[in-house]
C-alpha cells in the first residue's frame, strides 16, 4: 500500500478544501487536535498529552515513503516488508537474495546499512499560520501572494533549522487555514536487523493486495544507530505479545501520505475524466516495460521485481480509486457536500463576499490546468538516471539562488537529505534502464504526438530504442562518485559535462521550468488562494471541528478491531495461521500461495490457532504502511500493512461500513521469529 | 440453496420463452439432448449414451426438493443434509435431537425411516408433442386450448400410470415447444443412515449461506429400501476418494427447480417491481414471526430451526434476486435480446403473422394479473394445518370428477404422492401454529387491508391472535388418522365436520376456486398459448441448440472445478479443512462459526489439507441441491450444496465468469466420516 512511493507527483494541482461534520472513527488527525471528545463519547478513554507525546516520539516517517516505530529501548525500528524492501533489494546480489531468502542478524556486527534511508521523528510542533498570513499582506494578485508565501516557508524552515539543528518543514493544513512548523529529529544510520522471504511478507501476492482475509508477514526490523551506536529510544512502543483482540479500540499513529477528501467538484471531475485514466494508462505501460523485461533472465527478474511489485501496487490502488469516482453515489455526496457549503457561506454576506467566489476561480484554473495536461503527464522518461541528472543540473543552478527563490526540493533545510538520495551508492542497472527509457518514449511518442515539441527535442529523429540506449551507454551517472564531482563542480562543471544524460538534462531543463512556472502562475497560484479562502470558510461556518487532508505528516486515527459485511458475509476481526495453510493448500501451493520452505517445515511447531492478520475501522491511507496499532496502554498490537479493496474509495471518502485498515498482529511476529526463524535472542528483545 | 421448497407457488404466472445462442457452460440441458458437441469441442470428451444412462438412472429426486444420487450397490443414498434435515427434523425429539446431534445407524437395525419422504429415478423419457398438439386443434380461443391441454395431459399421464406402474408426468418444456412424458420409479421406504450435526453441514450459518470460500459438510445418506430390504441399486456412482481436481471436467446431475432466463421483459418488470418486493415482505414476516417464537425456549428454538433455516435461505436468494433484478446490466441485456428476436420474426412475414403477437399478449395479461397481485400474495395463513385442511376439502370434491376437469395435485397419477403428505406421522406443533398464523394474519391485515373480503371472512371481527388460537386450538388435524378418516368419509364427512379448521378451508374454498380459474382463463391459458407461440418461434429462428428453463426435472450441467474473481481477489478452486480451523477461530469460535465438539478433539486426527468444499463453472439452481458432481468416469467427486452470491442472477441469467456451483469434496467426507465419527464401516461400504 505505499502507491504514495509512486507517481507522487501525479497530480500537481491537486488541492484540497475541508467540511462539516464527519463521520464516527472518520479521521486523519493532527497530534494538536486529536478528537478526545470523541474518543471519550464512544470508547471511555481518556487521551493524555502525556499518552500522545509518548505515541507521537514512539512514531517515525521513513522517506522510502512508509511509517514505521521503536520498538525497543535499543533502536529496534519496526516497519513494513514493502517499506524495507527498497533498501533490502539495494543490498541483494545475484548471491545473496534477501527480498527471496530473507535476511537476519544474529549480532549487531552482521546487521546491515541501509544506503539511503532516512528516518524521521516528529520533535516539536510550532502553528506559524500568523506569520505567514501576514506576510501575506499587501499582495496585489495570487502571483505575487505565490511568491511571497514561498518566500516565508523557506525563511521559517531556515531559521530553525539553524536554530535547532532540526530537520524543519513548513506544513500547510486546511488549505492554508492553518501553517505549522514541523521540527524532525533525524536519522541516516539504519541497519537492517531482520526481515523474513518476501514469499510470506507479501503471500497472495497482486492478487491478494490490498484484500482481505489475509495472512502476509509483513514486517521488518532496522536498527537505528547514532554515531555508530545504537541509539538509546527514551520513547518506544512496548511490544505486548497477545497483540489485539476483537472489539478493542487502538490507534494507528502513521504518516498518510495524500487524501483529496475535501477537493471540489471540478477537481475530482477532472481527476476522474482525465488525470485518473492517464495515471491508469502510464502504469499499465510501466508494467508492461518491466514484466517484458523480467522474462529476459532470473537476474533481470530480480532486479525488477521491486519495482514491478510496486506499481502493481499503484494499479490496484489507482484502480479503487477510479471505482470510487466512477461510483455515482460518492459523487453525488460529494455535490450535497458542496452544494451545501455554498449556501452556508451564500447566506452570509460577509463570508460571501470573502469566500464566494473560490469554488469558480478552483474551476477556472482546473480547466486552464487541463490545456497543458499531456506535457505533465507524458513527457516522462522513467529513469533513474535521468531524475538523477534532471536533480543535478538543478542543483548546481538552485544553489545559487537566494533561498526563498528556489525551486521546490532545492531549499537550505532540504539539502541534506537531498544529498543522501544524489550519492545513494543503491545499484542502478542499465539494461534495466534502457529498457524503462524505451517504454516511456514510446508511450509518449503515442500519447502526446511525433509533432510535440518535447518528443522531437528527445528522439532527434532516432527510435526510442535508439535513444535509450545512447543516453545509457553514453551516461557515467551510474557511479555516484561521478555525480559527486559534478555536484562539487558546480555551474561550470555541468555546463561543460558531456555526459549523454547531463547533455540530455540541459536541453530539458528549461523546459521544465518554463512548465513549473506556468503551473505555478496560473494554477497553483489560484488553487493556493482560492484553497486559502475555503479554508477559512469552513473555520468559519464549521469551525475546527474536524481534520486536514493528509499531508504525509504525522496524524492520529482511532478505531476498533472490527470484522465487516464483505461478498454476501462476513469479514472476520482476524484471521489465523490456519488460514495461511488454507490459502496455500487451495490453490495447490502455486504462485503467489506457494509457501516458504522454512513454513512447510516448521508447520507442526506452530500454534495454528496464532492470530495473523486483523482488520480495523482506524482511518488510514497510502504512506500509514509500517504505522504501528497502539492500545490503550500505548503498546504495540499490530502493524498496518494494507487497507481492503473497500478503503480504496478512501482517497476521496471514508465509508465506515466497509473501509477497513489491514494489520500484522504481533502474536504472529512473536510467534513466527520464535518458531520458524530462530530468532529467539530477536523476540526476547522485543519483550524485554 | 433448497429454496426451491419454500413459496414454490409464488409466481403464478412465471413462464419461459426461449432465447437465441447461449454461452460456454451455460445450460440445464434434458438428457435427451445433451450439449455433445460443445463438451467435445472444449473438453475433448465424449458422451456416450451409456455414460447418460447410467448417470441419470443413478441421480435421483426428493419431494423434499432436492436432488440425490445412489452412491452404493446397496441402496446408499448421497443427498445434502439440508434436503435431509426435514426429516430428521421429523425424527428428533427433545431427547434425541439429531440435527443438533447427527445420527448414525452403525446396523440397519438402527436405520430410520423417514415418515414421508419420497423419492424419484427417471426411467425413461418419451417426446408426446405432436399428441399434445394435436389435441388443441379446433380450440376457438385460449381458455378452451388451456382445458383441451390440461385433458389431454391428463390422460397421457393416468394411461402411462395404468401401463407402466410408473409415476407419470408430463413436461412442459421450451414453453410447449416440447411436451414429454416422464416416467419415475418411485421409491417411499427411505431410511437415515448417517447425518453429521448441523452445525458442521451448515458451518459459518445464514452468513455464509450462498458464499465462497466456504466450509460445509453439507451431506447426508440414506438408504432405499423396497419390500423390507434395501434395493440392489444396478446404477450408482462409483465413490472417488480423491474426488475433484482443480480444472477437472466435471457434470452435475440433478434437478434445477425453476429458473426464468426466458421471461419477457413485461415478466421481468412485473417481477421486479411487484413479485418480488412482495416476496421480500412476506420472507422477512415469516422469519420474525418465527424468531419471537424461538424465543420463547429452547424447544420451541428446535421445533421453528428448520423453517428458519429455509426462509433465511429464501431470503438470501431472494435478495441476490432482487439486486439481479435492479442491475442495469442485466435488464439491458434481456432488451437487447429481446429486441434482436422480435426483429428476427418480424423480419419473416409468416412467422410475424404466427408469432408477432405474443410479447404483447404476454404484456396484456401481466398487466391484468396485477390486478389481482393481493390476493395472490396476501391472502396466506402460513399454517400447516390449514394446508393440509384445504388439502382435505378439496381432495374429496376433486376425486370425484373425471380426472381431466381436476384441479392440479389432484390427478389420478398424482395421488399416492399426496396421500404420502396428507397422512405423514411427522409431528406438527400447535403452538408453533398459532405464532404462525397470527403472524400471516397481521401481514394479511396490513397489506390487504381490514376491508378485503377475505381478510374480513377470516378475522370475522375478531383479532389475528384470537383467530390462531381458536383455529389451531379447534382441530384435530394434528393426529394423521383423523385426516385419514376426513378422506375415507369422502365430502359428508368433511361437510358435516366441525373441526376448525375443516370448518375454514369450507368457507374459503369457493374463493380459492374462483381466483384459480379467474387466473387460469385471464392469465395462463394466454400466457401459455403466446408461450408456445414463442417457443415455435424460437426453434424456427433459431433451431434446436439450447436448453429450457428449469423445470425440476432431470437436467446435465457441464463445467470445470475454477476459482473466479472475488472481492478484488481470486477465490480458489476449492477450500481445505484448515480453512474451517481459520473461520472457526477467526471469529473467536462462537455463534455459526463455533465448530462442533467432535471437531475441536479430532482435529489432530485430520490431514488439514484434505480439500473441503470446491467451486464449479456448473449452471444449477435452487432444487439442485444433492446432486452428485460427476466425473468422465461417471463417478462421484463432489457434492452439489450452494451457488455463490453471484450466482443468485442465474434465475435469470447465467454469468460464466463468476457464476459458481459449490459442492462438499469427496475427500473431506470420507476423511471425515473415517477420522471424526469413526464410520469406517459405511466409508468402506461406499468404496467397496
Amino acid at each position: 500500500m505505499n502507491r504514495l512511493i509512486l507517481l507522487a507527483g501525479g497530480t500537481v494541482m491537486a488541492l484540497a478544501v475541508f467540511r462539516g461534520p464527519i463521520h464516527a472513527e472518520e479521521g486523519m488527525w493532527t497530534f494538536d487536535n486529536p478528537p478526545t471528545r470523541l474518543i471519550q463519547d464512544k470508547y471511555n478513554f481518556a487521551i493524555t498529552q502525556q499518552w500522545l507525546d509518548h505515541v507521537r516520539l514512539s512514531s517515525v516517517r521513513l522517506n522510502d515513503g512508509g511509517s514505521g516505530s521503536f520498538v525497543s529501548p535499543t533502536g529496534l525500528l519496526l516497519t513494513n516488508h514493502h517499506v524495507a524492501l527498497g533498501q533490502l533489494q539495494k543490498n541483494s546480489t545475484p548471491e545473496h537474495d534477501y527480498v527471496k531468502s530473507g535476511f537476519y542478524a544474529r549480532t549487531s556486527a552482521e546487521e546491515i546499512k541501509s544506503p539511503d534511508l532516512e528516518v524521521n521523528v516528529l520533535v516539536s510542533m510550532e502553528n506559524v499560520t500568523a506569520r505567514v498570513q501576514d506576510a501575506l499582506k499587501g499582495a496585489r494578485n495570487p502571483e505575487q501572494e505565490f511568491a511571497k508565501r514561498k518566500d516565508v516557508i523557506t525563511a521559517i524552515e531556515r531559521e530553525s533549522l539553524e536554530k535547532t539543528g532540526f530537520r524543519s518543514d513548513v506544513v500547510t493544513l486546511y488549505q492554508g487555514g492553518e501553517y505549522w512548523l514541523y521540527r524532525y529529529k533525524k536519522y541516516t544510520d539504519v541497519r537492517i536487523v531482520f526481515a523474513p522471504e518476501q514469499q510470506i511478507a507479501f503471500f497472495g501476492g497482486d492478487p491478494d493486495n490490498f484484500t482481505y482475509p489475509r495472512y502476509d508477514l509483513d514486517f521488518a526490523l532496522f536498527r537505528v544507530y547514532e554515531n555508530g551506536q545504537p541509539i538509546q529510544s527514551q520513547n518506544y512502543l512496548k511490544w505486548n505479545p497477545k497483540g489485539a483482540a476483537a472489539g478493542e479500540l487502538v490507534f494507528v499513529s502513521g504518516h498518510p501520505g495524500s487524501t483529496q477528501r475535501l477537493d471540489t467538484l471540478a477537481q475530482l471531475e477532472a481527476e476522474r475524466d482525465l488525470y485518473e485514466p492517464a495515471t491508469l494508462k502510464i502504469l499499465h505501460s510501466r508494467i508492461d516495460t518491466l514484466k517484458k523485461y523480467s522474462a529476459t533472465g532470473p537476474e533481470a527478474a530480480r532486479r525488477a521485481m521491486t519495482q514491478i511489485f510496486g506499481l502493481e501496487n499503484s494499479l490496484k490502488a489507482y484502480d479503487g480509486r477510479e471505482k470510487g469516482l466512477q461510483d455515482k453515489r460518492v459523487m453525488d455526496a460529494k455535490r450535497a457536500d458542496e452544494t451545501k457549503f455554498k449556501a452556508r457561506v451564500a447566506a452570509n454576506p460577509q463570508w460571501k463576499a470573502a469566500y464566494g467566489s473560490a469554488w469558480d476561480q478552483i474551476a477556472a484554473s482546473e480547466k486552464k490546468a487541463q490545456t497543458r495536461f499531456k506535457e505533465q503527464y507524458f513527457h516522462g522518461l522513467n529513469s533513474s538516471l535521468a531524475s538523477l541528472a534532471q536533480q543535478i543540473v538543478q542543483y548546481v543552478a538552485e544553489i545559487k539562488k537566494p533561498d526563498g527563490e528556489r525551486l521546490a526540493g532545492y531549499h537550505e533545510s532540504q539539502l541534506e537529505s537531498l544529498r543522501l538520495a544524489l550519492f545513494s551508492p543503491a545499484p542502478i542497472y542499465p539494461d534495466m534502464e534502457i529498457a524503462r527509457i524505451m517504454g516511456a518514449l514510446e508511450l509518449d511518442l503515442a500519447e502526446a504526438g511525433p509533432n510535440d515539441p518535447w518528443v522531437k527535442m528527445v528522439l532527434n529523429g532516432k527510435s526510442p530504442h535508439e535513444v535509450a540506449t545512447e543516453l545509457v551507454n553514453g551516461t557515467k551517472l551510474t557511479d555516484p562518485e561521478v555525480r559527486k564531482k559534478l555536484i562539487e563542480g558546480g555551474e561550470s562543471a555541468v555546463a561543460a559535462s558531456n555526459d549523454s544524460m547531463i547533455v540530455l538534462a540541459r536541453k530539458l531543463d528549461p523546459t521544465r521550468r518554463e512548465l513549473t512556472k506556468w503551473l505555478e502562475d496560473n494554477v497553483q497560484s489560484v488553487e493556493q488562494r482560492a484553497g486559502e479562502q475555503l479554508g477559512k470558510a469552513r473555520f468559519a461556518a464549521f469551525g475546527k471541528s474536524t481534520y486536514p487532508d493528509a499531508t504525509f505528516t504525522l496524524r492520529l486515527s482511532y478505531g476498533q478491531v472490527k470484522g465487516y459485511p464483505m461478498n454476501g458475509t462476513i469479514a472476520p476481526p482476524m484471521t489465523t495461521m490456519y488460514g495461511l495453510y488454507d490459502r496455500s493448500a487451495s490453490f495447490g501451493d502455486t504462485g503467489p500461495f506457494e509457501l516458504p520452505q522454512r513454513y512447510v517445515d516448521g508447520r507442526t511447531k506452530l500454534d495454528l490457532s496464532t492470530p495473523f492478520n486483523f482488520v480495523t475501522t482506524n482511518d488510514i491511507i497510502g504512506g500509514n504502511s509500517g504505522s504501528p496499532v497502539v492500545n490503550k496502554n500505548g503498546e504495540i498490537v499490530g502493524l498496518i500493512f494494507d487497507g481492503n479493496i473497500e478503503s480504496l474509495v478512501g482517497d476521496f471518502v471514508y465509508e465506515g461500513e466497509t473501509n477497513r485498515a489491514v494489520a500484522v498482529h504481533t502474536a504472529a511476529i512473536t510467534e513466527a521469529l520464535r518458531k520458524i526463524y530462530g530468532a529467539d535472542a530477536l523476540a526476547n528483545e522485543l519483550l524485554r
